[in-house]
């Protein structure tokens, strides 16, 4: 057994995993429940705002939480996912988002550990998300997958030969930050212009929409995502987000040659009006040579960080 | 000792090379030859167009060039690199670009192998080249890489950990065919329109400058580098091509995090022209976490591939 914990900008989610019955189950979320690895789950506020150890103190209790009862010896280890670029040889947070202020710098293994008593290990978040999915979604049984998380940002992944790729700085996978051709000049969170992810995540999306029609959308994604079906101008805007990340995408494929490519996060979860058109420009970019790689959407939501962070403690 | 060949579309080029040598001289062309790492050297132009058999023939008759008089039970092998997609687990071309037209399917290793009773192995010529740098180039000591040879066409390879990401279909590499800002709706080689392999290669810079001054160029890209002192359009043309090259590379950077980045192939030999307004490109899309990346312009140039290829043997 081991614990999950992904502390994300809003709530800190946590499980108590069997590893074993989580790679031994079908794949899939119902895979997952069916098979008995989730042995408990628990939730709570991220206390963003009020200092990296108001943060470590909330997983701590989160992770008392998951384990009352369960003898320590059980216990493998506590894995962490967390926003941010870190260091999983050392758990620390090298740096942070806006989402998590001050966040950089924490000694997240090393702080979870002292208050837990167990090991703990750390990653960021679209590393464990992979993990997860790996282990028991969309990209089981796969060796070298390509995992684009679209959200609130677009973050990402890279897996070969079943190993992450975690880069020179432990920042590999910030596959928003990639030019794209209807971005140009378009400030960036980053800083610079002409990345996919200002014109492909949700509030640019959003932004998008606006712009074209002139229409505010006090709902925000989750409303402009209701209206594709009956708002041509919400499907198009919609529709060109998915376009452009999927053109992006095809550079990406056609560089590193993945046998999979998972696109997750909240946009995703629009379905078909995102991922069709996102196939679309994709498909359109490859190289013949590339050309069979798959595309699935990602099988665990917001569960693959809590369940791949548990497989760090593995 | 071991034998590197590579078969390109004009030329096939070859050494005997003394891998401990190579490996222990200081980097580059001067401390290769310094080492005296390459024992013999020999080309012989590509019979392109007359089929795969006499390239094959022509690859042997130098390999056996290259050996006389030297003990067979001295040679460790064969190393090949060539264009194309190639399948270094079995030395066969999956496939070929029109370079080497009928070159798809051709089993290198196992032809070449039988004509010399040596043991061969091959691998695309991306990959034959960053193994050479990596060996006795620019970079030499880097545990992850990312190469883009600027030719005729565009094309690289990446490394992590010190091995090659080959990708799941032998693939990978394929940088010219990420989408660039400024290609939006250019036709690529590949068929598909946008890629930076349309604006940043050796021809497409030089259309550039035809289509931007209405001036032929009938030295092509030589020529044109020729006058990047005395004819701003020629400057222009040639900074626009590395500044696109430099954005494409900044999102690869992004999300592949290498601790360098080794621009060779003939377009990198124009020098700052280029390269300046590349580092420029770069530098300005990457994120905060990869800012400590390195460039540098490759140290073998065409020897590397060659070189590379012995240590495949090796
Ligand atoms: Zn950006
Ligand atoms: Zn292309």
């Amino acid at each position: 057994m081991a614990v999950g914990i992904d502390i994300g900008g809003t709530k800190t989610a946590g499980a108590l995993v069997d590893l074993a019955a989580l790679r031994a189950g079908a794949a899939g979320a119902d895979g997952v429940r069916a098979a008995g690895a989730v042995l408990r789950q628990a939730r709570t506020p991220t206390p963003v705002g009020e200092g990296p150890d108001a943060l470590l103190d909330a997983a701590a209790e989160l992770v008392a939480r998951l384990l009352e009862g369960t003898p320590r010896d059980r216990v493998r280890g506590v894995g962490v996912g967390t926003g941010g670029v870190v260091d999983s040889t050392t758990g620390t947070v090298l740096s942070a988002t806006s989402v998590l202020p001050g966040w950089a710098g924490t000694e997240v293994a090393a702080g979870l550990g002292a208050r837990c008593g167990l090991p703990v290990r750390a990653d960021g978040d679209g590393n464990t998300t992979l993990l997860g999915e790996h282990a028991a979604g969309a990209a089981r049984g796969a060796s070298s997958v390509l995992l684009a998380a679209v959200g609130t940002g677009i973050g990402g992944a890279l897996m070969t030969g079943g190993t992450l790729v975690r880069g020179a700085r432990h920042a590999a996978g910030h596959l928003g930050h990639v030019a794209a051709p209807d971005a140009a000049g378009v400030p960036c969170s980053c800083g610079a212009r002409g990345h996919v992810e200002a014109v492909s995540c949700g509030p640019a999306i959003v932004r998008r929409y606006t712009e074209a029609t002139g229409t505010a959308v006090p709902g925000g994604l989750r409303e402009l995502a209701a209206r594709t079906g009956t708002d041509p101008g919400a499907a198009r805007a919609v529709a060109d987000g998915g376009r452009s990340l999927g053109v992006a995408l095809a550079g990406l494929v056609n560089t590193f040659d993945p046998e999979l490519v998972v696109i997750g996060g909240g946009v995703a979860d629009i379905g078909a009006p995102f991922t069709d058109p996102l196939e679309e420009g994709l498909r359109g970019g490859l190289l013949p040579a590339v050309r069979t790689v798959r595309l699935a959407r990602a099988a665990l939501g917001s569960d693959a960080s809590v369940l791949g962070a548990a497989t760090l403690a593995g």
